[in-house]
């Protein structure tokens, strides 16, 4: 579950064809076709809707940086290097993350439709957004939708000083009818990078058990951990479960171990450590979908999948909580609002849209 | 990563011969084949060899006395009752958890070898021992191997104070050429039970973050969480990741459902909450295996999963740190030293070891 509507200071909420067109028309003008720009734009509009905008158009700055600087390819199209009915390997060809991932989905969930289950692993490709928008892209098939990234390094190993691993967010997407896909969209790190600069702006400690310092010991000055990921002198995030292996870091490092093997290990590409190296990216993404139907009947499953939820969702509340969340809940109670309300945006991410708008030449008013 | 030899007095190491005709030959005496006391001597001693004691032949008894209370069928055999080319769903009848885990880890591997994949979800079975011994079993088919498994409720999701989650295990598993098969074999929950018995045991208060009370609040009483276990008044384990979203532990409650969904909702098994009602186990797991050839040469890919794992285990230690462990290789050390040295058991196991013996007549001198 990602933190949904934390930490953010809501300015505006725009229109989502006004949002749409920036995003879409600036990538067009840096040289995106038509298609490219309407999936990147719908997959950041979609993470902001959701309430989770550090994966939303305030990205698009940066993919716009990146394209420019030769990171992203925005001509290239993704390539199959290897294929059997029911995997395959897909070159991104440097080309923009949401574009390549879509592709890699498609196939996917061709392959699951045919043969029962489908597996894609991705090489050379470059951020794709939020991992659940895959995964439940391949759950509204009728499958259970599996989605997984290395990322930039930024996470420390147990017993380790190095920053090595990405955040490595793993997505599983289960149909069940809650009213929204049933979703666990993880990073594997004990919290995002963006906690740390917002603690870092307000100038609050983070608690012991988030980062290590350049020497890998606990560290609640969220300051000196960004000037070391920044100046690559060591140290970092921890893995979920914290340092050492009293609260269970060993097993988040596991999960993010797992990520790159799956990603990285299995398409031959480059690890988080290697990425945004060389000028490309090299981002390695997994896709998977497992029909429910190869189980028996899918609407008895779909159903039992349901209730088994509803049984969590419908406990004993802790005294003094207010609810007990499914995973995917808060992010569509978000979007129903945002939806009629428009794209939440805070005041940094309005001012950089409307400078895109302007310097792209796009005349759209927010 | 499993906590080996965490906490446990070693008395005696025991001959392996002698620990397997104690384990086979009682069990026999219950009514199981040679081929099932066999399956599960090998399981519990190699969990022993490992160190982790917790899943060793201390459950011996536990197993022995579900024979009697009708909980463990020791004659009924696993039933294939749903199967595609590459999936199958396995009723394990009320059977011995390790021999029906067996079955479906066999099933699972000859589908794959096959078709590529194979996954089976198994229900009505009993406690399989480590999650790892199937998966690594899958992983020395040269693919990646896969398990998981639901238990008795003990852990509480993220807000709740219901128990009703397992710890709910996963275990992956990778050809690499470290000497060892590279696994993640991992509780979702933030400790296992038995830290806890230990904790109670030498009078020790548990770290905050471990456990919440009947109320759903954190407590550092280990007595009281045990005591509220066994009353089913609510409380337990949490997920890993703790209390609350702080440091994640809506993500462990994440990993515990997917657990749930993937054993009990697709084999329409009972959930942990529901085991061990109405005289029957009722355990869920799930197998999988994934050729690693579907994705290319699958030396170049074992080279790649070797190298990527020695660039971490290699890389600068935390300082005061002895080492960066990779997982499962605590285990294979200690593994190396007992199969020497031989089945190292605690006091309260050796004597159970040689009442069992006493008891079925088997004359197996310890």
């Amino acid at each position: 579950m990602v933190f949904v509507m934390d930490e953010f200071e809501l300015y505006k909420h725009l229109k989502i064809g006004s949002v749409r067109r920036i995003v879409q028309g600036s990538l067009m003008k840096e040289g995106c076709t038509r298609v490219k720009g309407e999936v990147v734009a719908d997959n950041l509009i979609e993470a902001d809707l959701r309430g989770i905008p550090s994966h939303g158009v305030a990205r698009l700055q940066r993919y716009l940086e990146h394209i420019r600087q030769g990171v992203i390819d925005p001509k290239s199209k993704p390539r199959v290097v290897y294929q059997t009915a029911l995997s395959a390997v897909v070159d991104g060809m440097n080309g923009i993350g949401q574009y390549t991932a879509k592709v890699a989905t498609d196939l996917t969930i061709k392959m699951a439709k045919k043969t029962g289950a489908g597996i894609v692993v991705v090489r050379n490709s470059n951020h794709y957004g939020i991992a659940g928008y895959y995964a439940e892209r391949i759950a509204k098939s009728g499958m259970i939708g599996f989605s997984a990234t290395n990322t930039a390094p930024m996470v420390v190993p147990t017993f380790s000083r190095e920053t090595i691993l990405g955040t490595n967010p793993i997505a599983v997407a289960f149909p069940a009818d809650l009213g929204y896909p049933y979703m666990v969209d993880m990073a594997t790190s004990v919290i995002p990078r963006g906690k740390l600069e917002v603690h870092a702006r307000n100038k609050k400690a983070i608690p012991a058990g988030w980062c290590v310092d350049a020497q890998g010991h606990t560290t609640t000055d969220p300051g000196e951990v960004l000037e070391n990921l920044k100046g690559k002198k060591g140290g970092g995030i921890l893995p979920l479960g914290g340092e050492g292996e009293e609260f269970g870091g060993h097993k988040g490092y596991g999960l993010a171990m797992i990520v790159e093997l799956l990603t990285a290990g299995l398409s031959l590409g480059e690890p988080s450590w290697e990425t945004y190296r060389g000028g490309h990216g090299g981002i390695c993404h997994l896709f998977a979908g497992i029909r429910v139907d190869l189980f028996g009947d899918p609407e008895r499953i779909t159903e039992r999948f349901t209730s088994l939820l509803m049984k969590v969702k419908t406990g004993n509340k802790a005294c003094g909580a207010k609810e007990i969340y499914l995973h995917n809940e808060k992010e569509y109670r978000a979007r129903a609002v945002n939806i009629k309300m428009g794209v939440p945006v805070d005041r940094a991410t309005y001012n950089m849209l409307v400078d895109i708008s302007r310097r792209y030449g796009l005349g759209v008013r927010l």
